[in-house]
Parts: C-alpha cells; sequence; structure tokens
C-alpha cells in the first residue's frame, strides 16, 4: 500500500509513546533527564508527561535531590495504574506472567499438556484458566488488568492453514476477547522480543537493530527506525526460514536447507550425531539437551565441542546474511540456546560473521546476548494498546488488530 | 543512533517530493488529479503547487478540458528548468546520460576503456570528459546542469579498501565537484535501481518492494515505507553475497557460496560449464553470455534449457529468502541478464518462490520485470538535491552527503 501521511497529531502521538519508554527504561528520572534522554524539548516533554500524569499512566514521586540547585519532581511510570498479563499460547504447552505498569514482573505460571489441546474452546479455556492462576499468585484479579497480550508461535502458518489449535485463536480472537473481558492483542514472539529490545534493551542506543532468538525453532526480529519490522504479510524476520545449503538438511517446514535445520535446537542435535553417531547426549530431548551440550563441553568432550563449533560456524554465516540484507547497527542474541551455549559460541559466532558479511558491514556490529523476553515485549504490546485505547496514542498500527 | 524526530517542516518538505514524484509519474495532470493520486489534501496541494510553480520545478500548461464542467490548468515538471546528468563509474566503463527536468533522456555516452583507469586523477578527468561528451550530443553545456549524479558500484568495497581507482571517487569527492563546477550526488546502483523503481515504477503502488539487479553482480535495492534503505554502514540489500550454499562455489568476493556465484552472469556460465563441459557459448565475454544462452535456449539446446532452468530454481530460492527476511509487497527484477533471460527465468522463478518462501508470505507477491534502471535513479536524486538545495526539500538525507 502507499506510504501513510503524518500530521502533528502523530507526532504528539510519537512523543508520549517516546516518554513512555525513556520512563520505562529509566525507572525513576525527571522531566530534565527526559528531555535529554529523549532529544525532545523541554516544553514538549513537560507536555507529555503532563497528560501521562493526567491519564495516570506516569506519578510523581516527590522531590529528589542532586546536591546541587534546588530538588526537582521525580517521575516514574505508575505501577499502581494497573497490571498487563502476557499468556504464551502452544499446543500443548501454556504459560502465563502478570506485569504491574512498570513492567515489574509479579507472577509467572507454566503448564505442559501431555497431549496437544485439540480445539480452539479448549486453547480458549486453557488461556483464561492459566491467566488467572498466575492473577492468583500475584494476589490479584482480571478487572485489575489493563490488558493481556498473547504470543502466538508459528508466524509461519497463517491463522487458516495451521495444523494447531492455538493458531486458530487468530480466527477466534473476538470469542477470547469475550470470554476475557478483556482487551486482548496477539503477536507473534519474534516480534515480541523485538519489541522488549526496542523498549527494555539494545534500543535505547539503536533505532536499527536485529534480535535474533534461538530456540527449538529460530528467527529474527527486525527494527528499523525504531520500529518493528512487519512486512506485507507479518512474516518479515523469518530468517530460520531463509536458505544456509541449497537442498540442504530437511527442515521442519518443509523445504530443505533452512538455517533453522543448522542452528534449532534439532539441528543442533543432528550435527552432534553427525559428528560422532550415538553420542549419549544425542537423545536428551528439548531445551535440555542444549543444557547437557553445554555440560559435555564444559567437560571436555570432544564430539560435544566439535559440535558447537561447527554450530557456530553455521550460526555466524546465516548470521552474516542478515548483516548483508538489512546491515543493522546492533545484533542482539537471545532465547533459551543462549543460556547454556551463548558465551561459548559467541567468539566464533563474532569472527565468522566479520569474516563473511559484505566488506566492513560488520567491522563495527556489536554481537552480544540478550535477556529480552517475548512475555515482556507483548506486555509493552498490551500497554501501549491501553494507551491508544484512553487516546494517548493514535500512530502505531497495533499487531493483529 | 536514535530514531529523528519529525517537525510540521519536515512533513511539509515530504508532501512536495511526493507531488514532484507524482507529476514525474504522470507527465501531464492537474492539481485534482495530484489530490486524488497522492492522497494529499486539495489544500496542501495547492499550497506545494504554488511553492514549485515559484521555483520553476513545475509550469503551467494551458487549460485542459475533460469535456465535462469547466476546463482546468494542466501543471507538468518544468522539463525548461535545467538538466540534469547521470554518469556512471567502473575501473574502465564509463557512462553518462542527460535528462531534462522531467527525467526524459536527451543524450547518452558510453567509453570502454581497454586497461582499468588506473589513478583518482584518471577518473576524475574521464568523468568530466565524458559529461561534457553527453551534454554536446544534448545541445547543451555544463551551465545548463541543476546537478549531477554519479554511480559508483561496489559498495561492499568502502572507499579505503577498495582496490579499484573509481572507488577513490569517494575520497576525492570535493575535487570532482570542483572539476564539474556542479553539485555531485553519489550512490550505489543497487540503491539508484531501488529510487527509480520508487519514483517511476511500482514504487506507484506499493510503499515496501525489493527490485533486484541481475548482471555481472547481483544485488537488492530494499524500498521499506517509501524509502530505500541503506543500512548502518550503506550495505544493506548485499543479497548477492548473502549464502545460497554454505561452503559452496567460489565467489568473487573472497567468500564461498554467494548467490552472486550462481546468479550473476559468471555463476549462469559455470552453471552451463557443470551442466555440459566445453559447451560453446561457454566461453562467450560479458553480458553477451547471457544473449547467447537466451539464443540457444530458443534453439532448443537441452544444455542451454537445463542451465536456465536450474538458474531459475537457484534464483528463486535466493529471492524466497528476501522474502522470508524482508517480507515485500512487490519484488522487481532488473538489469541486463533479464533482458535476454527475464521471460523465460519468470514462471519458474515465480514457482519457486511461492514453494520456498514462509507459509503464504509470497502468495499474493508480484514478481515483475522491471525496465528501471540506476541512470534514472540517480538523475532522480540529483533532482532532489537541487530541490534540497533551494530549500523545497528538508527531510531526505542524500546518500554519500
Amino acid at each position: 500500500m502507499p506510504v501513510a501521511r503524518r500530521t502533528s497529531r502523530d507526532i504528539r502521538s510519537e512523543s508520549r509513546l517516546i516518554v513512555v519508554r525513556a520512563l520505562l527504561a529509566a525507572g525513576e528520572t525527571t522531566r530534565n533527564e527526559l528531555a535529554d534522554d529523549t532529544g525532545l524539548s523541554a516544553a514538549t516533554v513537560s507536555t507529555v508527561v503532563g497528560d501521562l500524569l493526567k491519564y495516570g499512566i506516569a506519578a510523581e514521586t516527590g522531590l529528589l535531590s542532586s546536591g546541587i540547585g534546588r530538588p526537582t519532581t521525580g517521575l516514574r511510570l505508575n505501577a499502581d495504574r494497573g497490571l498487563v498479563a502476557g499468556v504464551y499460547v502452544e499446543d500443548r504447552y501454556f504459560q502465563a506472567t502478570v506485569f504491574d505498569t512498570s513492567l515489574k514482573r509479579l507472577a509467572n505460571v507454566r503448564i505442559r499438556a501431555t497431549e496437544p489441546v485439540g480445539t480452539a474452546d479448549a486453547v480458549i479455556e486453557w488461556t483464561a484458566r492459566i491467566l488467572d492462576a498466575a492473577l492468583g499468585d500475584a494476589g490479584a484479579a482480571r478487572e485489575d488488568l489493563l490488558g493481556v497480550g498473547v504470543l502466538l508461535p508459528g508466524g509461519m502458518q497463517r491463522p487458516v492453514k495451521s495444523a494447531f489449535a492455538s493458531d486458530a485463536i487468530w480466527l477466534h480472537l473476538d470469542r477470547l476477547r469475550d470470554r476475557l473481558g478483556l482487551p486482548v492483542v496477539v503477536d507473534n514472539p519474534l516480534k515480541a522480543v523485538a519489541t522488549a529490545e526496542l523498549w527494555l534493551g539494545a534500543g535505547r542506543r539503536f533505532a536499527d537493530l536485529v534480535v535474533v532468538n534461538l530456540g527449538e525453532g529460530v528467527g529474527a526480529g527486525i527494527v528499523q527506525d525504531g520500529a518493528v519490522l512487519r512486512g506485507a504479510t507479518g512474516t518479515a524476520g523469518e530468517w530460520g526460514h531463509s536458505l544456509l545449503v541449497f537442498e540442504g538438511r530437511e527442515c521442519q517446514c518443509g523445504r530443505r536447507g533452512c538455517v533453522e535445520a543448522y542452528v534449532g535446537v534439532p539441528g543442533i542435535r543432528r550435527t552432534l550425531a553427525e559428528t560422532e553417531p550415538g553420542h549419549p547426549i544425542a537423545d536428551v530431548q528439548g531445551g535440555k539437551f542444549v543444557e547437557a551440550l553445554g555440560e559435555a563441553a564444559d567437560a571436555g568432550d570432544a564430539a560435544a565441542l566439535a559440535a558447537v563449533d561447527r554450530t557456530a560456524q553455521f550460526l555466524g554465516a546465516a548470521l552474516a546474511d542478515l548483516v548483508a540484507i538489512v546491515n543493522p547497527e546492533h545484533l542482539a542474541l537471545a532465547g533459551w540456546t543462549t543460556f547454556p551455549l551463548g558465551e561459548r559460541l559467541l567468539p566464533a559466532v563474532r569472527e565468522r560473521v566479520r569474516a563473511d558479511a559484505p566488506g566492513d558491514a560488520a567491522a563495527e556490529l556489536g554481537i552480544e546476548l540478550s535477556r529480552s523476553s517475548g512475555m515482556e515485549g507483548i506486555a509493552a504490546v498490551a500497554l501501549e494498546r491501553f494507551m491508544r485505547d484512553v487516546g494517548l496514542v493514535t500512530t502505531r498500527v497495533l499487531p493483529a488488530l
């Protein structure tokens, strides 16, 4: 579609979002510091803070003294304004996390089902139940929530084609909203991790960055000019299903040679099996496999060390493609594989990216581990949605509605 | 760097660029049609047209009658306002094209040197000489030029590291400007082709598109939200140096397995040689090879047909990676390989992209041949630069300065 025009109203709305993000990042701060942090004028900050105070999004925290000059009024997000929650929905795994308005985590509940949850009705029921369980742990109830964000993996599968009932949520969003009695936003975990990195991580320093998520599946969240790239059909960032090897290993998506088939957890397992057929840890299932691999490497197991090194080569080469095509200022590595293996992968990955990226595109590129999570990201989106509902934000096109 | 703020002044500037682009695309038009084409209000169009008339960028063309209602005043770009020129500079190939202000091509001159031009001084001299030759053919002189755009291939090589003197232009831009006595803008051909597609091609319908350039080298120009993506170090779009085959064919860039090593002209030649070693046309040099391959395929030569089909598979798989990562609304194929082979490649390429792209990301994607050229694009950038110099445009960060 053609480029949308911007108005002064959009700019006001954008300034409010920028100040909210700066408040989130800073914890406690002042109007002067907000002007410094955001590059907005003191007058704009003052107007925006006035709006946020009026709607209870921000709160004053009394006088702060720096020891020099007269004390100034402190500001922070108003944690008492309400709660937001994130829910992760997969075919057999559900998780709910409750945050206050400053995105401090209050409670977290996980359930793993033994069988895939088979119908949209069942998914909606599970979602409501796990949300209530997390609210209970936080000593809160649904009426305390400003909104809920739902993380649905599988951006590759558009709603209708998906084999999983969880994806059918896309088709039954109104029913989920009715069942919860709350505003609901939905997004793909890759985009949500990128949102978290943008609001709370490297996005405070860089407007153009990529967050790569490494787990069972792999993918990227691309941030450009301070916004998460979605693409024409919402699948931008499906780097896990770009090629590493033309006509190479079979990928779970049905294509051959995808990056995911080499650096997703099953791909790493296969690399170990190719290095040493019958290696004892090759059968360790799920995320525990990467933990076991990290431990074996720590213990000096040669096959484990070789598999980790080979994985670093695959990963570095595949990340260099992102640098070639998108050329970001910063590359963040997130996801569970990075917890046991991140530090071990990083040196070889950095070297490979620098060697493989075009010219010196990666010479100044920071490649760092990140703790950003999709839950924080989707909670931030739910908060943004609330700000839109009260009229503070007008521009941002929210995912999924 | 952090996101830049926008002001009302920026929006005015952007409206002017939008109207200039609409004028370029339309040829002759009216204020009402401009409002329809751009989505700007009639009042904004009227103000912007007033500005453009005042600076002589647009001109009125007398009364137009549609047969219904009263006649309205016609508008077009003022072709008499001045000329712009594009110069293509390679180590042994120079080309200059002169356009009027409505980007109509007036003259075109090419020179191929037998030896690489060895020093920056010599490059500057050649640039001045070929520009004067093209101006002579157009019956014009340097003082008729509003500006010159220089196309420098090799975005992969940053200035200092390059082995070619032509790239040293980056280091001696002030001297080139002094020698020509004119404003000079410089850009990479991939970005310039994308600019041409944006102003004059599919960019009139889509804000998010990718233009792939297929020649000796290959690469992509990525347009997002109506602007050409440059990236942190100016190398965004170096898709030709993303992977097709991990540890595959050697690429001229020094890495192994790049897309360019399979779908650049030397890559296609190698595919033919692998299909039938010693095939008579495998030795045809330069762009003539793809012409000869097209003719052989037309004549039913089995090896030529197989090489073209294999190339379509490589190209389709590599384009699917762009769809996975960037997820554009439209994909345009440009460059000299597409002249003899485009129609022949297109059906298999479309099929492969649809099969390989994640989910149904390519289901609605248009994949079309494009006649956009870097020369038109760099001339458009030179025109934009002129509009900035007279104060009509403030926002756009121009390439290379």
